[in-house]
């Protein structure tokens, strides 16, 4: 891992969840970064969203800290819009920052009412406890279903030196690709001017976190903020932006597919390949298809190379085909050819498909160039246990 | 069970399934009967399905016979409309009937050849042993992984005496409302022109099979059909009609909901009912992604009265509205009033989820009619073990 210049960490355990596990995070830029954020699309929306949004906008992008629980989504709730302003509040003055540079981010149960105090009690003892170190304990901080530590980081080298970008999410569960899916972070020493930034956000977020699938369901709470606090002194010119850009991308995707190999109860991760199709926009609506469908996932599970599962999975992408254009392949053994059966030995690649990586390769052939790739995880026992005792 | 006049039925086993269990069928109209099918909308459609569109557009909406057989989708299969013409003619022959007059429907396994000889070598037999009091055996032969038979009639008061309807359908997985969904037959003997027949089965299936999910797949395969074979001698007048409307539409009810029931793995049936909303297809639009979202089919699955994991779900389906309108009900109990939970006893009403019968009522407040009502079930280890292996 290479950590960004110029940003502190802290978490601490402030009694939000049951169990004794940190629970409530800081993340704080030495002096105000610039930001972007994508934010759920779904129509109930948490009042830490709400109220991250106004304080963007507010702020002319500009962040100095985010604020961040898990334990409780504060969503559903009462006090919600009263909960998340008090502790920015609280933040605020602890960290001397406008209160509309704190962005507030909340994972966890839904419909039940968050203390305030558990918060503002435990932010100055969080604030001395920043350091540069703990970006880590911070990852750790706002995992919830979650079994594994998700975080990822680039170095850039641009005009002058190098600059750093480095992320952590979150999410096992509640996972669908519409915008941003699940709480992301990341942060960035780079010069950025909210001109790039955004779009570089809405570029890397599209290929990466709007590509992954657990479960089909898009959680109140999403948050992807992405803070350029500029602390490297270098700034990206015409010929570096693509190559920031590319190291962008490629963190937030190891992030994403960190989500899909953690997908709860997964014991495999999927990615999907779609290629040929019309429209890169095709491609992913088929991809999709592919990545939602409980029948495919199941197969997958029981290492079942069942590739009329995934055919019919992507008949109901809604994007028109001819079946007999389409070549399908599982962990690069061709199983379809042109809509109808290959032959391979089921023995063998039933063994490949024990494997924790599957690959599934879904290829029209003809003149399209649409391609898109997917990220999704097996459906297994545990996916159910999980689920149907998450609360209780 | 009430049985209308003019049909007969027969099943036998033909080798088609590994397990000796009967896997063909014959449903025949003494005399053509009008007829109305939907199919599925799946992009893959399965060689069968392709010919009974044919058959029907040539036919001019008559049938004889429907011509089925489990084990075997005959889906993107090379053979696959080959055998599907070649087995309806050695029925036509059989049957002394022109060939456009036979529907042809398959389901099981797709991609795997079937052999037409299975089919044709069982034909003169299945045909001699056709007799009025089949029904339940054909019903028994289409069942793949159902574990419970599904069938539903009506008689319905006529001028001049009654007429009859019944139905059966299969399905337990790749249940998704989309047009048609899986196999259903329906049958009646009343006299009814095909002006009336196709948006009397539109409206009824609309509410119905369109209203039913059990993993939001679609299959390749799905037909649903209503013949009017006239045997009774009465036809539906203008007062009539209706009357006969509400006994189809609550046949068709019927055998969804029985599908429902007998979800792969189901434990418990989950009606959902949304009221309310701006217009019916909004209704329709929040009940289905509930219906369809596995993280609330988990949560009744565990007895959760996670309404958290319902309003997410809800505020998924695209359809914009304001979360503080919205009151949830569990098994008639309130647990979210205006979007904020209500106070309710947790250990009472799971117990009461651990009912076979569960029912999630959606209510908006406000001036909105839009009601809709969908039937899905629950998301067990089951699902899992059952789709896991289904092929091997």
């Amino acid at each position: 891992m290479i950590f960004p210049l110029g940003y502190r960490y802290a978490s601490t355990y402030a009694g939000i969840r049951k169990v004794k596990k940190d629970d409530l995070a800081l993340i704080v830029s030495d002096v105000p970064a610039n930001a972007a954020a994508t934010f759920t699309t779904n129509q109930v929306q948490a009042a830490p969203v709400r109220l991250a949004k106004h304080h963007l906008q507010k702020s002319g992008g500009k962040l100095r800290a985010i604020l961040v629980n898990a334990g409780n989504a504060n969503c559903a709730t009462r006090t919600g819009d009263a909960v998340a302003l008090a502790t920015c509040k609280a933040a605020a003055e602890a960290l001397d920052a406008p209160v509309d540079q704190i962005l507030p981010a909340s994972t966890g149960v839904i419909g039940v009412e968050l203390d305030p105090k558990k918060i503002t009690r435990a932010l100055p003892g969080l604030v001395r406890k920043l350091s540069p170190k703990s970006f880590r304990k911070v990852a750790q901080a706002i995992l919830t279903t979650d079994t594994r530590l998700k975080i990822s980081s680039a170095e850039v080298a641009v005009r002058g030196g190098s600059v750093r970008i480095a992320g952590m999410t979150k999410g096992a569960g509640m996972i669908h690709p519409r915008m941003a899916t699940t709480l992301a972070f990341v942060m960035t020493d780079a010069i950025i001017s909210p001109v790039f930034l955004h779009p570089m956000l809405a570029t890397a977020t599209e290929f990466s976190f709007n590509r992954l699938t657990v479960d089909g369901d898009t959680s109140t709470n999403d948050i992807l903020s992405l803070m350029a606090n500029g602390v490297s002194g270098l700034s990206l010119d015409a010929s570096s932006r693509p190559t920031f850009q590319e190291a962008l991308h490629r963190v937030l995707q190891d992030l994403a597919a960190q989500i899909a190999k953690d997908g709860e109860g997964a014991q495999k991760r999927i990615t999907i390949q779609v290629s040929g199709a019309r429209t890169h926009a095709d491609a992913a609506r088929i991809a999709r298809a592919i990545a939602n469908s409980p029948l495919v996932k199941t197969a997958i599970a029981g290492s079942d190379p069942n590739w009329g599962r995934i055919l019919c999975a992507a008949g109901n992408a809604e994007v028109p085909f001819d079946p007999s254009t389409v070549d399908i392949s599982l962990q690069g053994v061709p199983v379809c050819r042109s809509g109808l059966a290959a032959k391979f030995s089921e023995a063998s690649l039933k063994k490949m498909l024990d494997r924790k990586e599957c690959l599934i390769d879904f290829r029209f052939h003809g003149k399209g160039n649409g391609a898109a790739r997917f990220w999704t995880c097996d459906f297994t026992y545990d996916y159910i246990r999980i689920n149907a005792s998450y609360r209780t």
